[in-house]
């Protein structure tokens, strides 16, 4: 049960903090396998320039990724132009993403066992002509799947979201029966597919102050939100709320549950990154693959220093190859 | 400078927590004067169904307040009907909102330096058919300023709120230059004021995810947020932001600020409460006078038990004292 899995990492932005944070990792012996599915050019590149002695050996399909300290395996993708550090290139756009579809079909087609990204560049993605709205989305699309959820967890909480990147404006409007039934369904189905939680025990945010305070302060609580809870309940999910969010998030309510679903993006998120700084990761749910993200962007002034953090990056790895096994279990019938 | 200050305490609603909150106080000598506002009958009786001996002094304005252990001051208030813990009697109301009239009188008149409250129970003064919204807004309309700031301390943060009990749906909608700029200037005036901060730091979130992310999810920051404070940097404040809220409530960013304005309930009040559960003290600034209040409810499940925790009521008076201590010394021109 502690066969190492093999995770492909995906270096992210050129000019970014992504391609460091990558050869950072061979400091170390590690016990998963790692495939850096990224520009072996770029990568041999910024190792000189930040002085890392490191072994970056050419990797292909079936054959076992190094763990060895020192050394990294690259799938290396073509169509990277020479990046300065910190300077954003759109001619490599075409390329980053060609970086995500290599990783993604690798885990549909069961080369990899999941797949961990470094942080991208949306505004040079779109300023190249190729729309784009974010990792999530874009392995929604390659995935093939209607809807999936944003979770964000440390190793004391975890955060899942009914909306994601909405003005707060329109965000009332969004939480509909239909939406809250599928992001419940899919967070309860992955805490245990993923997480290995027999019967998962989920916190739910109300939408207004007070969760509406009996409909004092909003009335979407009393119309939409308990509904739809009761009729999930039914169905046997283990659901408490609505809550009040400034109430859900304290120990009385923490201890006895295994993640919160918050209703839009700064009443979850917050306390997540107070929480764990540092050690937050972005989980995308509801897709057939594993996948994990750093929680943090491509930090453009830090880049080329060598001074950029890897503690997301690790944690990140560490949940993937986490959820991976647990995933992999699952399937032969066995617990991690 | 360490000359002790008389602040009023409101015991609250007669069938909640507050009376015992307040009895418990007796346990140890106390450095402040305290003056309990609240019928002595139901003090009494409340001491003697948990079997604490408490020794209840008559007070009237101009004696000093006991300090001394076993003793409490009470400015008696009549009207309060036979109460059992737990069991909320319409009756009673008119005699809740007597204890508050008094003690913000005795705060104008220079009787107290300020006012402490246990919780109310809003929905039962509704029902007695006298229109009350809550403490924040009664002791406005006694004051008779046109706006109040309700801000949340714990030792290490403070925020402050645009807007507090509004459906979040009409959030973006108040959240307009007038009232923005009114908020800013209370919040940076009673910092000055009330905690001795001679140019405080704030960090304002924006409104959106990551604060609008440059208009794509949300133009409030570009069209309203950021011209207001740019105003108000003229005018002297030392504003940061509008950073987004899931990236403020870091160390980065909070270890060189004072205070954090948040724009709605629950993108501020999460993180605080999760960060300083149980010793959190809600804080109405733009008034004339000190008042501070505990960050629960009434509790009525807990009443009568003794089993009440009294951290958020010892921090109230605490924060009371030493915002009093700072006004008076400002107003005398020397420094607490």
């Amino acid at each position: 049960m502690t066969e190492p899995v093999t995770l492909a990492l995906t270096a992210g932005e050129p000019a970014g903090i992504g391609p460091e944070l990558c050869l950072q990792l061979a400091a170390e012996a590690r016990v998963e396998g790692i495939v850096l599915v990224a520009s072996k050019t770029l990568l041999a590149e910024r190792a000189q320039q930040l002085g890392l002695s490191v072994a970056l050996r050419d990797w292909q399909p079936g054959q076992p990724a190094t763990r060895a300290a020192g050394e990294l395996s690259v799938w290396s993708v073509d169509g990277c132009v020479g990046t300065q550090p910190g300077v954003l290139d759109r001619a490599n756009s075409a390329y980053v993403l060609d970086t995500l579809r290599l990783a993604t079909q690798g885990c549909l087609d069961g080369t990899f066992d999941g797949m961990v990204t470094a942080p991208v560049h949306k505004g040079v993605i779109n300023e190249a002509g190729i729309p784009f709205s974010g990792h999530t989305e874009f392995l929604q699309e390659q995935c093939g799947v209607e809807r999936v959820v944003m979770m964000l967890a440390t190793d004391d909480l975890r955060v899942a979201l009914v909306t994601t990147h909405l003005p707060l404006k329109d965000v009332a409007a969004a939480i509909t029966p239909a939406r809250l039934t599928q992001v419940a369904r899919i967070l309860d189905a992955d805490l245990k597919t993923f997480f290995g939680i027999a019967q998962p025990r989920i916190l739910v945010a109300g939408l207004n102050p007070h969760a509406g305070e009996g409909g004092h302060l909003g009335r979407e609580e009393i119309d939409t939100i308990e509904p739809t809870l009761a009729q999930l309940r039914q169905q046997g999910l283990t659901l408490t709320g609505p809550l009040p969010a400034d109430t859900l998030f304290t120990p009385h309510w923490l201890d006895q549950a295994d993640a919160v679903l918050a209703m839009y993006h700064d009443q979850g998120l917050p306390v997540l990154k107070f929480q764990g700084f540092g050690r937050a990761v972005n989980i995308t749910l509801g897709l057939p693959i594993v996948r994990t993200s750093v929680d943090h962007g491509t930090a453009l002034d830090l880049a080329g220093t060598g001074r950029a953090d890897a503690g997301s990056l690790n944690t990140a790895l560490r949940v993937g190859a986490r959820m991976a096994r647990c995933r992999n279990a699952a399937n032969q019938g066995t617990h991690p």
